[in-house]
């Protein structure tokens, strides 16, 4: 039923825009193998939900793996339901003609461990209390993404990735699925990311985190008992991080500084367009995601730091890999700025590693991954038609 | 008793750093003109609480007004008691010496309407209703500030400034009295600042609002009568303040990615230095500043623009000005970065104005204005020294 529904959304992807890869649906893959965690804490069995695009091909070999950001998930192209108004979150890079061609490639989209749409996290039913894990949902880290990412590429029989691709903490998955597993990955796709965070990077996260643990409705994480959640304190986190996603630049061409009813009424309503836009996308965003995932996913991101198990040295990090690399950035982006990439591109050369960098000049700042920018979108697809499948590492 | 205090702590001023403008004490000035604001409110009288520095000599010609930003106040400068353990919050460049030197002007610091340290502000007398003024405190302007400072300038009978100069706000303050009463402005110093707020200012602005606002012990700004205060809000406030009042480079420096205790307890407590700065700095600062006064302040921030009124060309605003300027920035302030002030410099010269402008290169971001930075307070202190006290425009 929902394959011929798909190849109906498929067929007439003119009234959704070309190169849709129209309707998908979600996965379930159970994982029975325990898996023991860095924090040293062990699930006995987790789920992982995840979409496939595209056709694994007789070899294989074509099989990309691409890898979520903060607050993204497993549905990453295409749409749930005929009336879905917007695509998946990486629409604008995958489909059939884009960057990752779904008439090329096989692309494998999870939704991490310790996420909220699906895979088992904070929301699922902990077997030891029979409630919620809420707050008891263990610190997961980017090193426990890529290892059970790992257990769903075997359930999927997938001998090696023609590329692993993300941006920003999806980035970091890339950089450490190199690092950890070397023959697995063919081509890493680094887009917008560093290889650990700054101390700006990190107090960023250390409000977000504050505003959501001291909201009252949080209940020291056991809101779902509740019934509640934390409406204000994961409200404030997004509005916060929405600003770092955008680009000064950008603001001042979407918003400027509009009033909202064209006349300042001198107090303290929502009188700036930004101030509303802002206030709307936190509001969305505390109805939508979880704010025990949100704690989670800011301390994967504060913990990442590859280079430490390596004196500290990137680059003998990054010698690990055995694939080629692409690491892309955008001008305005002050989250994870070019100057961040430059040090993964120059880690990667002193590494003696093959890798191509471009930095996409743009105003719309960390987001810019996300979007149809045709400088980006272009050369990413270009790199991608590149890769061969017939076996070699590329 | 306060006065000979002063003079003791003066003369050991080798104790307390070379410069010391020694113990100060507050003064008073009640205006009983009634005042009436941008937002169409009046109040009948009001209190400004101001410190001086220095001997305004007998020409009347060496007063300097100093305006301070978001959280200042009128203590600029020295101490208020011998046990104090931080000087004024510009003891950095006021001082015997110092860039404003008290051994020639007379320094005026007033804490402006609105405020939280002593001056009528929100935390003041109500007449109306016998209560705190609370959330019925008007919304205050920079213009409504210049036209109180001018009520004090009258009550000093201090015929011009010598010099009105600030930071940030204060800068913005300096530039509206340069507009509004040309005549009583000889020089005007303009650091760190911008001629008006870009979006993500005033977003940034409107996190630290709604912060304060949905925080249960605001209580609609009468948390005075509950013997309360938004402790968790103002903290968030301020700590989001504080990551853009430092520039990234400058947190790399003094923190990096440093752990608090050594190692990583996966968990959401305070685990990395700058987390704990700025906990520690949120709190401080809730426990000082009044809530209130914080969401005036940061409407006032949002409201500036001079240009507004002249069909928002700022050349226009500025060819009012009948004064020289001083306009300085830091390379690593993002909050008002150079670009802020290089488009006061070009409005400036398009006005036919004279200008001096200069960029510091230093890590520290916007707090650069605070701080003793050799290359920034020498060439401040070169322009001050520069100005002429016999009565002609400079």
């Amino acid at each position: 039923m929902q394959t011929s529904q798909a190849k109906a959304r498929s067929a007439s992807s003119s009234t959704t825009g070309l190169g849709s890869v129209g309707l998908v649906q979600p996965q379930h893959f159970r994982c029975d193998h325990p898996i023991t965690l860095q924090c040293g804490k062990t699930l006995p069995h987790y789920e992982l939900v995840y979409e496939t695009y595209g056709q694994l091909n007789a070899a294989r070999s074509n099989a990309v793996l691409v890898c979520h950001a903060l607050s993204g998930h497993h549905h990453a192209a295409g749409y749930h339901r005929e009336d879905e108004r917007k695509p998946g979150w990486w629409d604008a890079c995958i489909g059939p003609g884009k960057a990752i061609d779904t008439n090329r490639f096989f692309v494998v989209s999870v939704n991490n461990l310790g996420g909220c749409h699906g895979s088992t996290g904070p929301k699922s039913h902990n077997p030891d209390t029979g409630k919620p894990y809420g707050p008891d949902f263990p610190i997961v880290t980017v090193r426990d993404w890529v290892n059970s990412q790992y257990q769903l590429m075997q359930h999927l029989e997938i001998p090696s990735w023609a590329a692993v691709v993300g941006g920003s903490l999806g980035g970091m998955q890339v950089m450490q699925w190199a690092i950890d597993r070397p023959p697995l990955v063919r081509n890493a796709v680094v887009i917008a990311a560093a290889a650990k965070l700054s101390a700006q990077n990190i107090a960023f996260n250390e409000v977000a985190r504050k505003a959501i643990l001291s909201d009252p409705d949080f209940r020291d994480g056991h809101y779902y008992e509740h019934d509640t959640y934390p409406k204000v304190g994961l409200s404030l986190a997004r509005m916060l991080g929405h600003i770092t996603y955008l680009s000064d630049a950008g603001m001042r061409e979407k918003f400027g500084r509009e009033l909202r009813d064209g006349a300042i009424s001198f107090d303290f309503d929502v009188e700036f367009q930004v101030e509303s836009y802002l206030n709307y996308q936190g509001e969305a965003f505390s109805r939508s995601f979880d704010a025990n995932t949100y704690l989670l996913m800011t301390r994967a991101l504060d913990y990442f730091d590859p280079a430490e198990e390596y004196d500290h040295d990137l680059a003998r990090a990054l010698s690990q890999a055995q694939t080629r690399f692409l690491v892309l950035s955008f001008t305005t982006d002050w989250r994870f700025s070019p100057e961040r990439s430059r040090e993964i591109v120059e880690a990667l050369l002193a590494a003696r590693r093959q890798v191509t960098y471009a930095e996409i000049d743009c105003p719309q700042g960390h987001d810019s991954f996300l979007i149809n920018v045709p400088r980006y979108t272009s050369l990413f697809r270009a790199y991608m038609n590149a890769i061969d499948l017939d076996g070699g590492p590329h």
